[in-house]
């Protein structure tokens, strides 16, 4: 076994090379200028540094004004998307600070905000630090949680808006360039984000210490409001940002594209900038957040559990950190895959594209499974003791090995199954592009059957993970299998950002006017982004699955529950109110797209009709004002949502206790992961089943276009519909499960305390 | 308390006047003549026995002509589904023979198929029969209540098929009269199957008891059996029925209406007279043996339950047939309630049908609290002990008075929010109607998220009544609320089979060529049938989920496990997968749907393209090719589904063994009901958006219409999307539910004594 001292160098340093790297990646994608002085001054001779052939030397476009309107809709873009954000999180920055207060008063109560020390709950003897410590350390880490996710979310979106209109320049020389530059800059946000999580972490931990000292039940417990604090922030990213950007995107395309037969993106359509900036605050931003959630609360789980274990107990400051550990080594091993992608290989041609992508997610896994050996081997004794619901439980390192393991490969079976039945290079999504033929209505149905379908492997890859790690380490098996899931996040986010990238750069590609043959290869990247942002979804919600057992399991040992069990009418009603609420939340959500995107319609026509030229490109359309609804339609309608989330677990546990919020978390964790992955798939097969029939790359699918036949008409109507199941109720779904998990438990001290009130009145 | 004998009177006295009510209801609708040569006789002095005044004679049509077709079209439909059904039951007979062998020799072997008496397992001092004998009644049980299904489900569909030309023909002479002669067949059918079920249940408990005598645990347990064969034959009658009836449906809609823009129900169209076929095959013989079934393991299951408690091991009679009691209280109540649409009121106007329909619910609720009062008075000692899963418990009569009454008031809550949501005199279904102004997209993103939120209410009162009953008699008390909600489906079930009953009328009005304004009167009925539909369904998923866990409950007390701990690798992984398999389930249903829909409009596209004149109505389509392709799809089809119902807690029981079938059952009851909820109240809310866009009823409904609108086009599409959901694959799901826990609970001791397989080898 490694020394602590190894152990306090291995991890901040694998977070730095962590930030480094991005950082070279974002110099490599700054090398890309947009500004068109600089390529003024060039000339023709070095174009903006390359010596590559452009496409419109060969159409005798004029490059010069392509390069500016670029610069300057990257700009309206990124303004736009930055002045959401800080309106956002103004508004969301009020109710942390509320929220806050409200953990402090909650926690300090559970001991009458007494400043004594208290006896240790699970060594009686010894003395720990008071409740009213942990109530203020616990409000701290919410805090700085709620700030790191901000500042990820944030980072995301200036790095996405910074390489969109880099990556449609770059598609002027080749579907290659753009690739690189696309997932360069997924890459900056990938690394940034995991390492930006794991040093805030480890830092905190160890600034926490100098307080607590050996009182590690005490100082894990506060931590744990680092990973509530996360997630509450990405709740209001993800369902704030999908509203916005699916209002814009729905709201454009029901009158662009159906009713004026302007293409997708067209600079006339008054939306579109409101578009293109939503796929930056939700797809990039919210998805940023999210997986920051639920890494930082997979290690809280972790952590939690493991203080209690027996290396809590001796203090064995190594073996504690394990779930640190796998995390420092899964940078590293990114890093490593992240090579095969820029640098090792080419990409060459549209069709090599998804493979690459697929690469990346084989390479990772495969690498990270000797990672994990090898961190198992010096970090972990050969056995240890933990604690499992009052009961002993040891666990060899060997075993650990395996629960770390099944959560990643786990991980890799959800991408394949969701990349097939995504992915318009399969059957399933060919299928539904071919029940176009007969109208919207078989295209509906074909498209809900594969959602639903696709749910089958994942829940059977999650039950199969959630078994192993239970029965070996039970629940820090979980906790350690969702962080084996979460382990190669970097490269996870990397592929998952580069979607929205394409989509913005092939809007940009549409809005500058430049060759139909860009937006082609624009085009391509998208489709193969549309798959990867669905894998991206199908890893958010299996490791939100086992992070929230994880969490839920953390909370039943701390609010001191021997058995959760469904036979018993207090956990049943739990159970069966816990499985409603994803749908209420999705009612919610889908209803608030619905009338945000009927505002953007009304407004857009209102455009088109009052504004003279606007169809005829002579006049410019207010493109502020539907960036204004979208913006006021997401901030009021993501409270009712928001609202429902945070304050359920908190009304279930005072008025029903900490037995019927069981049921509630287990019934919402079990229905929700099903909506969700369903959600997506649905969505992601829609968009690709369009874009199959718009790409027309086989004989079969120029049966069915082209652009503006009845199937394509059928197919549009199915993406639109797909839009706000897929980006905003259906990965807002896996914030939900976690999210109520780890609120439940950093409030679990309270509700054990004071909670059950209607139950305790009769 | 009254005594044995008056109780073994009472129960067959009410079966039997239930039977004689149908038939006198049956008489008065065939007062009705369909024949010409009778009405030719008759001449135009009293037109079918009635004096009054006829809308042809008006505008001056030939009524004769017309009878004759409407009696030739009615032929057809009987017809057809009547070979449907007999093909079907062929089929499902095969399977059913060969599932009764499976029974015999898996309960059989739990004893090694010893014909030596066993120690009762309440008494060990006493001897009860052999497992063999249980097995073996159990496999008579089981044929039995497939039969009463089978006979329940082709009653229903002869009395509708009976019953449709006649209303049609009533329409003539106004909404009232037509609204009369639907009503009264649909409470043919409910008072045929409440009678029917009750009075076989009732003879077989008597034959049983001859052998088992004072073994009524051995008894009742052998009972079970009877609800397993009911559903097991619901299940195909559903899925089969539904898949059949949604092709047709949609098929024809799909080249009929959007296609070929010719009406609804147009005799051109080819696939007309399937669509009307699968109406009673689907939603009338299917919906029968359904809500049969949830009857049938209500009483099994609170029967089963009943056996070991007090009043089963003192051999109180009366008390044990409490459940049979409260049914035959039931029927009495609904004859009373039945007169209350037929003979004290009168419909006059089309805004009138829907308050008497909704008044039908509120007075069988009303009255039948009163009826269960007196029940409840005269047949329970004031208290008694039941079991809890190992502790004993004392209950009060009034505490199982407020357990029925719970379930019977939440039923009627359920129905109104149903009705609220569905009904297009509401804010919902006009939201939804609204949104068809931006087209399809934003209809199915509505009414999707309307039918997410329509499942709030009912699952906080189907939670609430488990509370309830839960806590004031544990599962004996959930029985009987499942029974409360089930006392009074008599009416429920005319209520319900009124719908598909108007639906075929209109179908009919439209083939025979009658008057637009015959139509509109048929289409102001079923309007208000789809909604009463759409309560129906709200009733059996209600009562599914009762009925399901008071299965489970006694699944888990026979197979002598103590906790369903979901902190258990074992069940949690049960809860997950469970979750899981309603959309495994659905995404089968739903293809089947949208592949053999796709078959027929391929067929009816060839006949509109190869018959000459067909388009012109010189030429007549070849239905029967129409017919064969539903029928030989729905054959093929429901196969899969079906084996995945009835295959799951046979594989998870043998080889997972019950802790991990307890959590599959608690899963799928939790997660099926809120998707069988909100497909059904979203496509009843569809259809019903289509109907009131077409009505045209107010000035808002107006600017949306008229047919052939674009909104109306969109709501059109909506309502075939929303077809499969709402006929196919929603109400099955209740049967996924029930189903799996009967079927768990007739192996229990099978499961029990060699389950669990892979977990022994391991």
């Amino acid at each position: 076994m490694i020394s602590d001292l190894a152990t306090e160098i291995f991890i901040p340093v694998c977070a730095v090379i962590g930030i480094i790297f991005s950082l070279v990646q974002w110099f490599l994608v700054s090398k890309v200028k947009v500004s068109t002085d600089r390529h003024v001054n060039n000339g023709g001779s070095a174009k903006n540094g390359f010596n590559d052939y452009l496409i419109e030397e060969e159409e005798g476009v004029n490059d010069q004004n392509v390069v500016a309107k670029c610069a300057e809709i990257q700009n309206a873009i990124s303004e736009g998307a930055t002045s959401f954000l800080f309106t956002e999180y103004q508004y969301v920055g009020v109710f942390m600070c509320a929220f806050a207060v409200l953990i402090f008063v909650f926690l300090g109560s559970v001991e009458g905000f007494s400043t004594e020390s208290q006896p240790c709950t699970y060594s009686p003897l010894k003395k720990c630090k008071p409740a009213l410590a942990t109530a203020l350390f616990s409000t701290v880490s919410f805090l700085l949680g709620a700030i790191t996710s901000v500042v990820s979310g944030f980072l995301g979106m200036k790095i996405a808006t910074y390489a969109n209109a880099r990556t449609t320049l770059e598609a002027r020389k080749g579907v290659g360039k753009a690739f690189i530059i696309a997932f360069r800059s997924g890459a900056v946000m990938g690394f940034l984000l995991a390492a930006n999580g794991l040093l805030v972490l480890y830092i905190a931990i160890n600034l926490l210490k100098l307080y607590y000292g050996d009182d590690w039940e005490g100082l894990f417990e506060a931590i744990t409001g680092y990973g509530l604090g996360g997630s509450s922030m990405a709740l209001f990213g993800r369902v704030g940002g999908g509203i916005y950007t699916k209002a814009a995107d729905v709201g454009a395309d029901l009158v662009g594209k159906v009713e004026r037969n302007i293409p997708e993106d067209d600079p006339r359509n008054p939306a579109v900038i409101a578009d293109n900036v939503g796929d930056n605050v939700g797809d990039i931003a919210g998805m940023g957040s999210d997986l920051f959630g639920s890494y930082a609360e997979a290690s809280c789980a972790a952590l939690v559990v493991a203080s209690i274990s027996s290396f809590g107990i001796n203090h064995e400051f190594t073996a504690m950190c394990y779930p640190l550990l796998i995390s420092s080594m899964g940078i590293i091993v990114c890093l490593v895959t992240t090579l095969f992608a820029t640098d090792f290989f080419e990409i060459k041609a549209v069709k090599e594209i998804e493979p690459a992508l697929k690469k990346q997610l084989i390479i990772s896994t495969v690498l990270m499974t000797v990672g994990i050996a090898i961190i198992t081997w010096i970090a972990l004794p050969s056995s240890f003791t933990i604690f499992n619901f009052g009961t002993q439980k040891v666990v060899h390192n060997w075993q650990l090995f395996l629960c770390v393991c099944v959560g990643l490969w786990a991980g890799l079976i959800i991408g394949f199954v969701t990349e097939y039945y995504t992915s318009n290079a399969y059957s399933p999504v060919q299928d539904v592009a071919d029940s176009c033929r007969t109208g919207a209505a078989t295209n509906v149905i074909f498209g809900l059957a594969l959602g639903y379908k696709s749910v089958i492997i994942p829940i059977f890859a999650i039950a199969v993970s959630i078994f192993v790690s239970f029965s070996f380490a039970a629940m820090y098996g979980v906790a350690v299998a969702a962080l084996g899931m979460l382990s190669t996040i970097a490269t996870g986010l990397a592929i998952d950002a580069y979607g929205p990238i394409s989509d913005n750069a092939g809007g940009i590609a549409e809005m500058a006017g430049m060759s139909h043959r860009i937006r082609e290869r624009t085009d391509a990247l998208d489709a193969a982004g549309n798959t990867t942002a669905a894998i991206g979804k199908g890893f958010a919600i299996g490791s939100a699955a086992l992070v929230s057992l994880a969490l839920f399991g953390a909370f039943v040992s701390r609010a001191a529950i021997s058995t959760v069990d469904v036979l018993t009418p207090k956990v049943f009603i739990g159970l069966i109110v816990g499985a409603m609420l994803p749908y209420w939340f999705s009612a919610m959500t889908m209803k608030s797209v619905g009338s945000a995107a009927l505002k953007m319609v009304e407004e857009v026509r209102r455009q088109f009709n009052t504004i003279p030229g606007l169809m005829e490109g002579t006049a410019k359309p207010d493109y502020a004002t539907c960036v204004k609804i979208s913006t006021d339609a997401s901030i009021k309608e993501m409270i009712p949502p928001g609202a429902l989330v945070m304050l359920t677990p908190l009304i279930v546990g005072i008025f029903f206790g900490v037995e019927t919020l069981s049921g509630v978390l287990a019934g919402s964790l079990v229905s929700g992961v099903q909506i969700a992955i369903s959600a997506s798939n649905t969505g992601g097969a829609w968009d690709n089943a369009k874009k199959y029939i718009e790409a027309g790359a086989s004989e079969h699918a120029r049966s069915l276009g082209p652009k503006g036949s009845e199937p394509h008409k059928a197919a549009v109507i199915g993406d639109t519909i797909g839009d706000p199941l897929k980006d905003t109720s259906g990965p807002s779904l896996n914030i939900l499960i976690k999210l109520m998990a780890v609120e439940s438990l950093v409030f679990a001290p309270f509700f054990a305390t004071h909670g059950g009130l209607l139950f305790k009145l009769f």
